[in-house]
């Protein structure tokens, strides 16, 4: 008789997103009459702008022509793509990384997910908590995070890095050296970022231990600060010992549209072995390439017109950020985030549990927002709102949650 | 220090498409000249059908609208599509597969390298001999296939199905037994398959042994003849044995588009565990959709605009594979498939190896194949053409292999 991988057993409750979606359809279920509004999903709500949407158009006459048809795209994603990439992400940031350094994926999502592949079961992993929870449940489903204890929400092997308003929201070097680092900078969810100096810390201490940081960058569009870095490769050493993970969901609204992509440096290496190479093996064995129609959306991203929509849609949501930050502020509500990042991340008022808070909010406010404790137990008496949503639902919402 | 998952190291060489792109990209390039005709890689050249062109317009006007713009997909899929693929390719033939029991996927190249995910390393697989190269390297890179042996170019934990001429091409039920049974149908690459009867066996057989049976059927647009089942749940007992992965490839044309689907029916248990719930968990977890656009594409697979077009060029592939087999077999090959896939597979001529007829039909035919031990040891001997290319170069491909 086949047995089954043990491990998804271990995994406690449904994926955090899922178990949200149920009990928001089921509340809406039972009063039709309630007009919700969506703060909770990191999802947006801007149309594709018109210069991807050209592209797109494009890219499906393309298709249907024989002569301009396009099959299999190349493993690591179309040239074109790999090359804008290349240049307006990294070169023109001074970063040294080539376009066969890049990997075209549908998502940060999967990325994030399968990246663990590659290593070893015996690593240990180290996480800030909270955090963006598909990093821990991936490594559950590998088996590399030991056994859950329902009481303190934590896996015995895996190393938690406390980011609190105690702490600045700055992890600290662990007391035990882990193996794999994933560090999500600007953070989801606490919308908190660390300055380039002490992302160089870190740098350093991977080197130094012998760690590789997975490095999930997907909210680096919305970095306001000067002296933040957009790519862990502006810090020296991140070549030897940093994989970067970035998406196009938040930068271009690519959440419906799917895209993304990781830099695997050439000279990342355990002993002699390239983590490239394993990396481009998974790629060409168990993925089968973004749409040729995504990957010329992806590369109007880069093009002028391109660049100059995305920044006003970038304004658009960070202007939501600064509204839902004010706002919260005035009615007195200890805040966070929301800066270098389209996340709001708030301390619950009356030592409420993050569960409690989001019942209370969405049954008195008719508003959705993401509990805390979803996002590890020391996001437990937080509480995240998005900037994603129209200026008029975020302008709506803070009148409703002011009036609580 | 951090480790790597050793289990890639032992992949010997690069992916088969990977390694034979490269071969023929180095003799392009010494011999810029020569005008290859490619019917290597499975990879189709008709364009995309323009009812479904129509859809991807029409969706891609959506997301361009804040009214109509699709972020983040449903887990599983849109229901408009799970609903069509339900009713079309399941309950039009009878079976009972209902739309929540599909999961709408990137491609069935990522599903099939998926799905061993959710088992146990310790299951013993078992595939047929030669095959699409994707289910071993994919348990391989799990660590379920033991030590390879480049001798006999086997793994030591497979269970090989040998399907060669001799028994014509039918597999027989291993001496040991297998807790995971992959089985293509119709076969990549030998074009060959199995009648509804010699398939209700096996469902009887992995029922019996306490089997799973992962059937790939992205060739079953190609069926021609009567007693060949489309779906492996026309089988009595399938659903508490088997899990099936289609493709949007083959059919439609979609290599370029990428989709898929796998159905998983919620009777499949291991003791009381349901596969449906860890698959819904995997891709809750670790992938985010395929794209909306995709997905209204592939509702349009099933318009009935869309479905007489793709007839049309389903039928376009077979009268390749038809000019194939008999002018294959008019120059005097050993000539098998074609009937009910569009592959043919042929006996390499004066004892040849599999990669020395690459070489001499690439230099002297100047014609792109796919040898056929690239799909497993019992492929030796054998080669690969596709029915993919335009019927103009099929013929002139055919033309140039008379006069070799």
């Amino acid at each position: 008789m086949f047995k089954i991988n043990d491990n998804y057993q271990k995994l406690p409750g449904s994926y955090l997103f899922s178990t949200i979606a149920k009990k928001v359809n089921a509340y809406q279920e039972a009063n039709p009459e309630k007009n919700l509004i969506r703060l909770g999903i990191g999802d947006v709500t801007q149309p594709i702008a018109p210069a991807i949407i050209d592209a797109l158009h494009g890219a499906v006459d393309e298709m249907g022509h024989a002569e301009t048809f396009h099959g299999y795209a190349p493993d690591l994603g179309y040239e074109f793509l790999r090359s804008a990439i290349a240049k307006n992400d990294y070169q023109a940031r001074g970063c040294d990384i080539s376009p066969d350094e890049i990997f075209v994926s549908d998502g940060a999502k999967s990325d994030s997910a399968n990246i663990q592949e590659i290593f070893s079961v015996e690593n240990k992993i180290a996480v800030c908590d909270p955090v963006y929870p598909v990093y821990v449940d991936s490594n559950v489903m590998a088996g590399r995070t030991g056994t859950y204890d329902p009481a303190t929400e934590m896996w015995s092997d895996v190393i938690y890095m406390p980011c609190t308003k105690e702490n600045n929201f700055v992890p600290e070097f662990p007391k035990q050296v882990p193996d794999m680092i994933y560090l999500c900078l600007p953070n989801n969810p606490t919308g908190t970022t660390l300055t380039k100096d002490q992302l160089q810390m870190w740098v350093d201490y991977a080197n130094k231990v012998g760690a590789v940081i997975l490095y999930d960058g997907a909210y680096e569009a919305y970095i306001s600060e000067d002296n933040v870095a957009h790519t862990i490769y502006e810090c020296e050493g991140a070549r030897t010992c940093a994989i970067e993970l970035k998406s196009f969901s938040k930068n271009a609204g690519f959440t419906g549209v799917r895209l993304g992509y990781t830099v695997v440096p050439k000279d990342l290496k355990c002993d002699d072995v390239a983590l490239h190479g394993m990396w481009a093996r998974r790629h060409g064995t168990k993925f089968n390439g973004a749409p040729y129609i995504v990957q010329r959306a992806g590369e109007a991203v880069y093009s002028d017109a391109g660049k100059a929509q995305l920044k006003e849609q970038v304004a658009y949501y960070m202007k939501n950020a600064a509204a839902i930050k004010n706002g919260l502020q005035e009615a007195g509500y200890e805040v966070f985030g929301g800066v270098n990042a389209p996340y709001i991340w708030l301390k619950t008022p009356d030592q409420m549990t993050s569960w409690q808070f989001f019942d209370y909010l969405l049954e008195t406010a008719n508003v959705v927002g993401t509990p805390g404790s979803g996002f590890g137990p020391s996001g437990e008496g937080y509480f995240r709102l998005t900037a994603f949503g129209t200026y008029e639902n975020t302008l709506a919402a803070l009148e409703r949650i002011k009036a609580m």
